[in-house]
């Protein structure tokens, strides 16, 4: 293991599934089953000149995960200096430098770097919470940042996605069921047309924390698919089939 | 059984659950396992003075589902003379005639016989399908005039649900989750805040084919509860545990 590649508080983390290591700091940023979740969404797309683009990116977790399911070039755009520091590194870990370039920057600047209409693919695990006052905030700050609408927001986001998507281009979301109306009407008033969408479910009785969802920049509307629930935990606390293959891989 | 009650081609159907008879025309209207699952989904409200208002009512059957579930006066708003019919003889046969009345007419004029903000609760099974020269409808122009938006459509519905109901009021929506973008966007923009959501799958690797939705009047955005999913049936064809308790009541 490449461990001068590793920072003070820093682990790696492998999942097993996609082979990939990725460095984590829980004091700043550490990959949950949300990223894992929505690079197992994604569907595949092997096309060589591909041009993918995570926004958001953290420590490009969900876009090493995708390695294997989608082809070209992925640039992982990611504000806070030291999570962009652990991705460039993430990917010297796993030897992918030809195919990952990270650009550390405020993504409502994106198009300084990155031509509008240019994307095959956007990939997004956006902070999830308002901030608002009232909303209590982790006192790490860089924790607060990833988490809270702090520095961007739903609609920055969602404005970025389909500003940085070409026509025909997919849009893939993770978010928070909770502000579903909200995060539909955004989509659909920024050209993107939702088509798929996956609730996730902690346990079979409890309602859903994670919603995955699926855009075409300028496709129809209506016509969205709400693809089968995904439980996560069996009644007795232990994952279940589907949530045991995309973290360890298929049983041998 | 009351016989002199049926008209050519009408049949009783009993919900056992609910101990209710419901008149059904399958040439014209018969209620679906949509209507028992909306019925399900309202909240309980024992209010004696309760303004329930069902538009789009059919033969009154969730109105009637909920005869124990809520207390007050139901108004069923039906605009085929046909089915408003079925919906007054299945009001007598269940001797339910102090508690529930009928408008034969179109809900888009309902503000002539029902005052706007005067509704505790409306509930609504609308036509689900877009009424466009490439659906393929009906031949038959009852069944298609309830099924397809031929006579009313998605932003009359939620317009006049809005408008009926009072300040907090509370309004119960069953659709089809392909639309469930442009059903959000609606129902926001028409000052009803969507709370509650169901969805329904048919079968545990299926697609959802039904959302169930509560919204409050004038309720603050976010919080949406996307509550456990219900899987009709099991994977042997065979309703499912919580279905069949819906149909034929807790197992003695």
């Amino acid at each position: 293991m490449d461990n001068k590649l590793l920072k003070t508080d820093e682990r790696i983390d492998q999942l097993y599934s996609q082979d990939v290591q990725i460095i984590q700091n829980p004091h700043c940023f550490a990959f949950s089953l949300d990223a894992v979740l929505l690079a197992d969404f994604v569907r595949p797309n092997k096309k060589k000149r591909a041009r993918i683009v995570d926004l958001c990116a953290g420590n490009g977790a969900i876009g090493l995960f995708l390695h294997n399911k989608l082809g070209g070039h992925f640039t992982e755009v990611e504000l806070q200096s030291q999570i962009a520091d652990m991705a460039e590194r993430t990917i010297k870990l796993n030897h992918l430098e030809d195919r990952y370039s990270v650009l550390n920057m405020d993504i409502k600047d994106i198009y300084d770097q990155i031509p509008k209409d240019s994307a095959d693919i956007v990939l997004c695990n956006p902070p999830y919470f308002p901030d608002n006052e009232h909303s209590q905030k982790n006192p790490n700050r860089a924790l607060a940042i990833a988490r809270h609408e702090i520095k961007t927001n739903l609609t920055t986001v969602v404005d970025r996605m389909s500003g940085l998507l070409k026509m025909n281009g997919r849009g893939y979301l993770v978010h928070r069921p909770d502000r579903l109306a909200e995060i539909l009407t955004e989509l659909t008033s920024h050209r993107l047309a939702p088509k798929r969408i996956r609730f996730i479910y902690p346990k079979p009785d409890r309602e859903a924390n994670i919603v995955l969802i699926e855009v075409i920049k300028d496709g129809g509307t209506g016509g969205i698919r709400v693809v089968p629930p995904l439980i996560v935990n069996r009644p007795d606390g232990n994952y279940g089939t589907e949530v045991h293959r995309l973290l360890y891989g298929e049983q041998k």
